[in-house]
């Protein structure tokens, strides 16, 4: 086994301490990869504090990850040492139903293989990316092109594959008009993709306070939804809706907004029900939809269009002993927009 | 004007009573209709007993209506006296509108112009086919073929239009798995149709009551919804779920019903708001979409779909004076599938 450092919490109520952990030994197709940035996610924190069920700890979250390849197994033809290379949400899958031969390994019927918290098909609890290194299969490794730093191509891993694959799905693109709902990690993404993708962009924020920087990020348009007037003035106003919001909202106004055979996409996923007025469905053909993260072949054409485009999340770097106050920073959405942790930093505790 | 006969309630209450009603003086694009045959619709109930908001008194519902062109307008082309037409759901529209234009009146942005209960361009209150004659502009009027009899071309007009359009929108056909929930009006159409389109079709009825009709009408599975196994042996199987209880379900599960990239499709619409969990949606990218009726276009195609493959509901056909008794009845689900009015019968009393 490999001993790696690597920053966990011990109980749903942390803190987070140095540890150390183990990482399996090469298999053939194994890729060691040295950590150098891993962002922090909405989900590492309720997956972490047990929110999205019981867990098993200590665990070590983090499933954006951007590094450098260490050492190769004895197979592995896609990555050599001294790649760029980035993990995201999921480390395996079963590769052989319809989703992951169709490369929807995100969709794997048997489940995929999550990142952290999961169990992978050695038997061992998988632990992610707040860690010095990680082993992964190479099929689920994916490259970072020259153009990305970094630091910035770590959120692509979650925060930008979990907008890129809903954008492209229902064909956002000139002449197609789309809001997005949240302006925070992935809301900012989605702007920033839906933008470079040639679509017309509302961003629909509780609030016009991060307004100006909405439409830096390439918002045409940006409403505040504490103000009825906004869904008087866009009813029908857009082909896809993407719900950054995992909290739950009044889903039957945003519906509302639709264009005939618009589609709402919710990418947040509230612990509880969401209420469903069907009239705004009916009259418009409307769909209320689910998308998660996006395949491996599409995180790699993902990472691709963003070195093309030069789009690149806005983060704030912090060092791996302030995931604390970040994780605090993080819910009171006090973050513009993705905290990046410098693994480096870890190295020297 | 023209005094036509008809079968009204006067209050929510009801009962039907014989009356007499105007119809306008045809207009140059007008086609006067004798009424030969009217189905009953759920929604007649729901709209007459103000169940679906306020309405005027006397209404006369009446929405699936078969019969002859009597006499037409100077401009009208496309009509001559004799000719078997229908008219359903809706009898005008904006027509300039991008649905409008499209083909899609039924989703006109200024409101379609429903057959009963609504208000024309004439600034008259629309009443319905439980009646002799009805004037109709010659664009919302359709052609039924003459391989259809009126009696059974009337209720295509509603349950055929509104379940053939979602199975057409979301591609039914061969390689596709569709299930049909609740085998009433709209279930066993949706049954015939999907199986003429050469989908593989399911039905989830509560019981298995009426199990030997689904499979006569062409359905190769029939399943027990208030069996829980139902629901075990079904996860993931489904591309298309046609909806057709208006009543509220436990949404989520048959949410859970559907494969990767599958949509559920409400063609009717409950009053009160639907509870959906966004984790089904989630995982396997899924939808939960409404449709309602067609467009005229599409329902001229529908009928012609139909006549091609010998596709008809399956009726029960009632004299003038026995609605009370029908909407009773079709109130318990004591109807197999859908009652027709005989027009004539009005005629005599």
């Amino acid at each position: 086994m490999i001993t790696t450092h690597a920053r966990a919490v011990f109980n749903p109520q942390g803190p987070f301490q140095l540890t150390t952990i183990e990482r399996r030994d090469l298999q053939p197709h194994d890729v060691l990869i040295k950590i150098k940035y891993a962002g922090i996610c909405h989900s590492d924190i309720h997956t972490a504090r047990g929110e999205w069920g019981p867990i098993n700890y200590p665990i070590v979250p983090g499933h954006e990850i951007a590094g450098i390849v260490a050492q190769v197994g004895s197979a592995v033809t896609k990555y050599a040492v001294g790649d760029r290379v980035g993990v995201g949400c999921m480390v395996d899958s079963c590769r052989t139903c319809e989703p992951c031969r169709k490369g929807d390994e995100q969709y794997c019927l048997s489940g995929n293989t999550g990142t952290y918290a999961a169990i992978d098909r050695y038997g061992h609890y998988t632990q992610g990316g707040y860690s010095t290194h990680i082993v992964v299969t190479e099929d689920f490794v994916v490259r970072i092109p020259d153009r990305l730093a970094l630091d910035v191509a770590a959120p692509l891993l979650c925060a930008g594959i979990t907008t890129y694959s809903p954008l492209r799905h229902w064909e956002a693109g000139p002449g197609k008009k789309v809001a997005v709902v949240g302006l925070g990690g992935l809301g900012h993404m989605a702007v920033k993709l839906a933008h470079a993708m040639g679509a017309e962009v509302t961003v629909l924020s509780q609030t016009l306070k991060k307004k100006e920087d909405g439409l830096r990020l390439g918002a045409d348009q940006y409403y505040a939804t504490n103000d009825p007037q906004t869904f008087r003035e866009l009813a029908g106003a857009f082909d896809l809706i993407i719900n950054t919001v995992s909290a739950k909202i009044d889903t039957s106004a945003y519906l509302s907004l639709l264009a005939l055979d618009g589609t709402m996409v919710n990418v947040g996923a509230p612990a509880e029900p969401m209420e469903i007025n069907v009239f705004p469905l009916l009259l418009q053909r409307r769909s209320f939809a689910g998308s998660t993260i996006g395949g491996i072949r599409q995180t790699q054409e993902m990472l691709d269009f963003c070195a093309e485009h030069g789009i690149a999340p806005e983060i704030e770097v912090i060092a791996a002993n302030q995931i604390d106050e970040a994780w605090e920073r993080v819910l009171a959405s006090d973050v513009r927009y993705r905290f990046v942790i410098d693994i480096s930093t870890m190295e020297k505790e």
